[in-house]
């Protein structure tokens, strides 16, 4: 095939991210009362990371509510709670990424929604 | 020996959320623009859970400088960049902890600093 | 109180390794397949650490099983799957622990079983 | 830009798994005698992920020596001591992509080596 290319790299860049960001903070103790600072540290956190453009955070507040034990008002942060949307600029190309709860097939799904050049 | 008692149980919990917060966290991207930011939001998840009374959390600023990477400015939380105190409350006892980077042991060492009768 | 005596140790070394065990391997992805491995996998890296006497892991097969995604077939490691047992000497102390899943309260809980002089 | 397509997702597919797979187990506790046992787990475990064809990975046995602390016998897992080569598998595309310490910028880098239609 031919070679490597700024849009494989790109791609490449963004699932890396993806999968860190799950990886790192899924099992994180939460309750609704310290939704939005974890929402804003995974952010700052893969911000950081090389290539990043942007990349927003949401945690579902309704599934926190939900699964905090009734006993000690928290529970941990899972992947079917985490709803992300992340810009990679490689070079000149931005890959779209997503991370959305899939209820269907019950799955935390990440996905491309848009590589386009700047 | 005799039974486990309620200095025991708030020994152990604090043991408990020394341990969790150093491998829920230890591997997080940071640059020494998002210390704040992690510093507290470390503090508040430790917080959300079972019997803490306190948690005070800061990271070396010099040695996430030091490790920065120069070419991608930012490294990943070490534990030896942890200083932590943490007071867990059992009924009434309190057991005041200790997460301090021991350098002679180049070793993150856990420590009880004072347990105490409310 | 009385200064910090090695049954306070021991029982916080416990506390520690719990917590560290849970937070470090949460979030796994397993499948029936992958259960003995990473059930071993997971006493050998705890029992590394300083005054581990003895550590058993037993993650729910079951649980695995039903939780398994039907497309994808793995799911991850939750704290309500794993079943510990482990045992940390300090000076001739033992401390007994366990992490077991409480169904009554929906909950991994962790608590001191004995203490006992060697 | 054209649509997304097959490559694109093969290759966003092994991002996903060495981010994942970094993240999940730097930090675990390891001994030159655990070497062995954790480089098959971690394989077990990205190789249960959807689309992995192949992974393969070995931890640098001299870096752990090194980092073994001289008093406690153990360090952590380190990314700079993981080398991983990873196929997926996604349609009839396959990516290589490999996780490898670069020593000039000290620096875990990953990258992708080849991409071929099957």
């Amino acid at each position: 095939m031919t070679d490597i290319n700024e849009r494989d790299i790109a791609v490449f860049e963004a699932g890396i991210k993806l999968g860190a960001l799950y990886h790192q903070f899924v099992g994180t103790p939460i309750s609704t009362d310290t939704i939005d600072g974890l929402e804003r540290i995974i952010e700052d956190s893969i911000g950081v990371q090389p290539h990043v453009r942007s990349v927003s955070v949401s945690i579902d507040r309704e599934m926190v509510e939900k699964k905090q034990n009734p006993k000690f008002k928290y529970c941990e942060l899972e992947g079917r709670m985490l709803h992300v949307s992340l810009q990679v600029l490689y070079k000149n190309i931005i890959a779209h990424v997503e991370l959305v709860y899939d209820e269907a097939l019950d799955y935390p799904m990440m996905s491309i929604k848009k590589i386009e050049k700047m």
